[in-house]
């Protein structure tokens, strides 16, 4: 059973550098693509896409809400059919610049709020399934293993991917420990990477009480901002290898 | 030989409204819808490609520079690298909405500064051409009768469509009368549809000075944000009707 | 004991036009002046600075959260330290204007989802005082009668005007009833004149179940994105004069 | 005779950092803080505002044409009336930042593209001296040694400080020599501090081609956002220094 990595890339802005793009891309098999409205431009978003197709690894888009000051970060009341209009918007201009490099859109991972605000509100989950597949129904949804974005992707018709995090915890429903909490973050990278080998393999967590819960782990993230991106990602690929599971994009519908 | 009527469209934003759409999409047959940068925002977007695929009027991206406040009016230095980004940023996005939506997207007119930029810059022109064809290569770029755009279009390998304006007088070289000075302007609209009818069906037009001129009409622009804009619309559309002229959007190369 | 009529003013942006500022400018006493934020530039800010001073309204800022496609309506996750800067800002550069016309600036009313956010939580109720006060202690806070912000501008040692508005049916704990409800507003300009004097003469409305509460009503408040604004500015301050209230602006608290 | 040095500060972006700030603070003398049109926030002008202050260091507005993406580096076709508006804008925004903070603000210089334009165009020079005196006619305007901007200031009746590079090259007529030519830069630490020196003492530099020319050197610029800002301006203290110049940040006129 094969997994994949994921991590958010492109995130610069203009003169703004942000992120390790380069020191990560070669560890990851799946790259998650600003699309402008938290992150990335129209340049960065070029460049990103090439970056990530030289080295094989698969695209996806990452829209945001349009916060580009709070970085996507910041819950704001939508409307379901606003967070429909604002993911078609920025999947078709990502899918303006595959489509320009001759290279496949192949997965769609919503940021920050709206990532976290589409695994509570099981409408806004909704919009975001449709948006997808209306622009694309063999593209692939990424949301949080266990929770709405992946029934939504089952009853829009299309396909998702099960997303697990090495370095958070978890609460005992399966949502992550949140960051405000001192517990919220795994810190030691080891044990990161023994949690995602047993996440992947056995199909279960700890969570942050101890006990184990199941957990499909069909994509991991590697959070992109962070200091210690590369390593994390450069461990995570080793220690899959060295556990003998396969690293690989998750396959399109029809491969 | 028919001609296509084409107007700028979904320049509305947020709470803000501009433009009688509704009134005018009656009578055109290419609507060139705003992506967001000068005016537009994602549900306006999709309310536009909804209103006139319901019509059966084409379908084209609009993209300008980015500049809202000054609703893309105002020249700016960019680079031809930057002016491709964006455009296939644009287009993407629109792409989005067409796909969602499940019509064709059919051309590209860029607007307002970035219009006339390429109008004199040849590198911007190549810039334009080269982000269309790379996003879809059957897409139609309309461009200035006698201009930069339409040869820019020849040596990317897409099909261009020479546009003309009914109520804009023309310098003898081809150019328009810039706004700035007393005779740019074709008021009088029964003259303007004598115009049209005489450059679709003669292919002449008589400059400024009186001198007539040769120009090729594929397609006739209607300006949207005018007060009068519908009416100008509908006696075009009537005019001609009248003159035995075809008004049709302009067809794909496949068909 | 007089009161004061505001109305939001200056709200247009770049090439899009919106609310009859013109029209409704002779019957008020109050300009709340948008900041760039939901709506107004630079542009219209002096334009509109000019306008009001030129017919002696009262000017005051009129700050949002950062949300141009909403036009500020829309709630977002913002600290209260967010909050303070948002406002320091958006006043100081309505200040600026003020200062270049050598008018004074002598209040502040939050737009929209900040006015109601402050309404319903205490802690951005202070920030917005601080703010207020930081700038310059001798500005006017309006905030909803018997809410937060009048406390809060208390706690921060200025002056706070108590805002009441005609158009709204009020619950019986003294908030305004969503406008998602039927019964949201008062219709008829004739009862809303009634009610609007009731409030200023006897202290007190009826809420929406029939039952009379005490009210405060410092400033009364004029839609002015509403078809009718021009309208019912009239009618109210025709009201007020046929029934003996005189209508001023607030004094500043050293006059 | 003393000198200033100035840089620019304050130019983050929400979750962006640009600059170095903290380590070239302590040896400066004035910050050009950034107004949030090609950097900064509202909350990193407080930040910046507070950190300067805390210092002593001198606090100046630095603003921009409206262009986030572009770092306010990209010429814009504005009117003189559009650059007098955006300056009054962001000098009162930062404005009300120093208000809040009980600290003076000191200075106007224009960023990027606005600071070269109005080298280039005299009304665009006008403009920016008279939206700095409208503001406040105690503020003095950085502008380049030589050029419009002082001679506008003087128009405007406001104090004006003649700026100076030690680390470009200067063309025979005095200005810059452009960033697209190889010897734009002076690369050599040493070398920049010996021209700044002389610059200060002698009240001459030498052009690119050898030949001394006359320069007023009231302030020198150190460019924040180049690799080894603080260690260029720390250079430029204790050269300074070690030549018995004192370096104080420009007095206001009435002091």
């Amino acid at each position: 059973m094969p997994v994949d990595i994921n991590c958010d890339m492109g995130e610069s802005f203009g003169a703004y550098q942000i992120g390790a793009d380069d020191a990560v891309l070669p560890h990851i098999t799946s790259a998650n693509i600003a699309c402008g409205f938290h992150g990335g431009d129209p340049t960065v978003m070029r460049n990103t896409v090439a970056a990530a197709s030289k080295l094989g690894v698969a695209i996806g888009a990452h829209p945001s809400l349009p916060d580009l000051v709070g970085f996507g970060r910041r819950a704001m009341q939508v409307t379901a059919q606003e967070v429909y209009d604002l993911m078609i918007y920025q999947i078709g201009a990502l899918l303006g610049f595959t489509r320009a490099a001759g290279v496949a859109l192949r997965h769609v991972k919503p940021h920050g709020a709206l990532y976290n605000m589409a695994a509570a509100q099981q409408p806004l989950a909704d919009a975001i399934a449709r948006a997808v597949r209306d622009v694309d129904s063999e593209l692939i949804l990424f949301g949080l293993a266990g929770n709405y974005m992946l029934t939504a992707a089952k009853r829009a018709g299309i396909r998702a991917a099960s997303e697990v995090f090495a370095d958070r915890n978890y609460l005992k429903d399966g949502a992550l420990v949140p960051r405000s909490r001192p517990d919220a973050m795994v810190l030691d990278v080891e044990e990161a990477v023994r949690r995602a080998i047993r996440m992947v393999r056995e199909g279960v967590v700890a969570d942050v009480e101890g006990n184990d819960m199941p957990i499909r782990a069909d994509t991991i993230c590697v959070h992109g901002d962070g200091p210690h991106a590369p390593e994390i990602a450069r461990a995570l690929r080793e220690g899959f290898g060295a556990a003998g599971i396969q690293v690989l994009a998750i396959s399109a519908p029809n491969q």
